[in-house]
């Protein structure tokens, strides 16, 4: 370390997070110190446009557009990646590695991708990349996957990781909008961007999950792998029967570890009215995780933003300034052994409860033969609604018990040929 | 540490946390080791009877009746205290941090009464005391408000964190069983002790709550200090009522900093359906924490048991080995700066919305003698609930929007003086 307890820092990128990490250190920077011992100074901060005027204040010195300024400083002891993108992060965070410098980064985009290859690059050169402000924006996730939760084998995660989804959901249910309604107010107050297809279709969630469950089932994935189906099919109808039946809608994103392998995917699924996933409103974020000791247990908070991401930051700083200071050089890291091969299962690995919305013509005769359908399948039922809507068409909602995916989705098609249904039903799956 | 990357364990105790801790090195040893690098070995446990026989089994000459066999012998790294009480794990520990060891406990009485004197010797000694399993059981929150949270200012906690009162509270609610049928149910099911009165007075969650708080707000906290109400008052009209209203009643553990000092205490309280604690069901606990960055966070899972807790110990044992691997013997730890002098403030320093649940005789005039009481008082009311009981008594249940507690008190008694009401009214705080 530089001199004493003070720990400099280089900083590469300055954009909201990076606003928000300098305005800790400016604001907190005596609490932390007296809470760590440790004294973080900023020393240089890579940017595009050093003259552009910024809400923090800091000396012009210490800005720069050569990002070696940062990587290669010898007077810098950790680089705290905050461009996002893949390039020239990947590059920069290798260059640093090398310097022997730790590595904070919040870029979730890269750590899906490449984080295997980063951390396998840390070890070789006896460093380490800390990622909690990755995903879940502040929500403590990867510090208490790696260490808190170490001694169990996890079995099972269930998250809602996805703050435009939810909120678009959150206000579909609360505020009964429709879809586009809910989308349009989420982008006013800034919870979506103009183009929010990644979000709306899971794959913002899926490199969340990519990361999460790598750390958690102790294995290397692409996020390109995983299974992803989005919110835009979820009707303010199927929120409307979901509350009927006791459910809210989410969009899911889930990992389970079956005796073959690990199935994973991001899916909406409804969530008891119970479950404490069903309490996450808004832009709010939850992980539930299942270990094999502590049972059930889970993380909830914001899961973007400036000051919680930034606070996710600032704790992976000062972990990295802790390590630092007792000069460890061969920490052993899940780096050290998630190379491990696993087995991809696909989500009709699990069994599952499935919701069915059909709109019918005709109802009374219809609904037999519904039943039959699922009953030749041996799909039992759990629950039915029906309800006459104004044009003569009939809805048929229903929950099926647990069941073999495959064989609902054969009980599915049968019902699909019946003369009387109309095409495109609106399925879920239902979180048990 | 004693030979390549194990880490030999004493341990003082083997109950039912002590027997899960051994069961874990057994069954997940191997896990833990592919995932740290570290072998912990389990190389000698304190024991009364080392005759008796044990659901985990151990080789007879790891089992000692001698303390000194364990705090004493130089071959172990990482002393275990799974006693429970004050003595003699205080005169054990203290032994254990002058031999240079460091040391893990799951003891919430001894880290309550005497965390501050013990944090500060294994500062003095360059050790390190680790009790993530003497609050919440499994559920990660030492670490979480040592680490993750260490950039910010705790504004509030808000904890449900006894799970006997709020196993209690749920099966009233959930199954309308009243306090001695649910407490009763809690007994059966190991849920409730013999004699709960320490549970069911809240004295058990001003314990833990004196650990975090003292933690979250950074200051030495004695547990006899803080205001206690315990459940035995809340009836199943209450919680009827609650539920007509859109709430839940738990048993709250809350701290907030004010900016003239930090006010604190347990009480039961009206939680709002929507809210995440209002989800925390049986068994569970959760904390919510807000953070002046973070926002709000919360951590959920099973407050107590065998497996979560020694899940929680387990994490700590490999915490404390890698501490051992770095060598690190002045990390900074919050005992060296928690002897911070703190105002504690009564609850009364926070306003709070109230809910009131009176009896009174002769309905029409009485209710109008009762709004004008509060109103003379200035307390405003947001929610009113009137119901005729069989025998001409009636019950008013009303919700006051925020007050000041002394006004409020004012007011009730005015109330109380009024003719037809009968004394003792249900009086109980509203989660904001």
């Amino acid at each position: 370390m530089s001199s004493g307890e003070t720990v400099k820092v280089g900083m590469l990128g300055m954009g909201t997070v990076g606003g928000g990490v300098a305005a800790i250190l400016q604001r907190n920077g005596s609490l932390l110190a007296r809470k760590t011992g440790i004294k973080l100074e900023l020393q240089r901060v890579l940017v595009r446009d050093p003259s552009r005027r910024r809400a923090v204040d800091l000396p012009p010195q210490i800005y720069t557009t050569d990002p070696e300024m940062v990587v290669k400083d010898p007077s810098i002891d950790v680089v705290v990646e905050l461009m996002g993108g893949i390039e020239p992060a990947r590059t920069l965070i290798s260059a640093a590695l090398k310097e022997n410098k730790f590595v904070v980064t919040a870029n979730k985009d890269l750590m899906a991708r490449h984080g295997q290859e980063l951390l396998q690059l840390a070890y070789c050169y006896g460093e380490d990349i800390f990622f909690e402000a990755s995903v879940g924006g502040g929500i403590p996730l990867i510090r208490p996957l790696k260490h808190c939760l170490v001694a169990n084998r996890i079995e099972r995660m269930v998250g809602i990781i996805n703050g435009t989804t939810n909120y678009i959901l959150t206000r579909m249910s609360l505020d009964d909008m429709d879809f586009q309604e809910a989308l349009s107010k989420a982008q006013e107050l800034g919870f979506a961007e103009a183009d929010p297809s990644n979000d709306l279709e899971g794959r913002d969630a899926a490199y969340k999950l990519t990361i999460l469950a790598g750390l958690a089932f102790d294995c290397s994935l692409n996020p390109d792998d995983l299974f992803t189906q989005g919110i835009s099919g979820v009707t303010r109808a199927d929120i409307h029967y979901a509350r009927e039946l006791g459910y809210t809608i989410k969009l899911l994103a889930v990992a389970e570890q079956m005796p073959t392998g690990l199935a994973l995917g991001v899916h909406p699924a409804l969530v008891p009215l119970t479950h404490p996933l069903a309490t996450v409103y808004d832009e709010f974020n939850a992980i539930f995780i299942k270990g094999d000791l502590i049972g059930e247990t889970m993380f909830y908070g914001r899961g973007a933003g400036a000051l919680p991401t930034a606070s996710a930051v600032v704790a992976d700083i000062i972990d990295a300034a802790y390590s630092l200071q007792s000069g460890v050089k061969d920490r052993p890291s899940p780096g050290k052994s998630n190379n491990r091969k696993i087995t991809l299962l696909p989500l009709s690995a699990l069994s599952s409860r499935f919701y069915v919305r059909l709109q019918a013509r005709d109802l009374p005769g219809v609904f037999g033969a519904v039943a039959t359908a699922f009953g030749e399948e041996e799909v039992s039922l759990d629950m039915i609604i029906q309800k006459r809507k104004t044009n003569g068409m009939a809805e048929i909602v229903l929950v099926t018990h647990d069941v073999n995916e495959e064989r609902f989705y054969r009980s599915l098609k049968r019902v699909a040929r019946l003369p009387a249904i109309e095409p495109e039903p609106g399925v879920f799956r239902v979180l048990g």
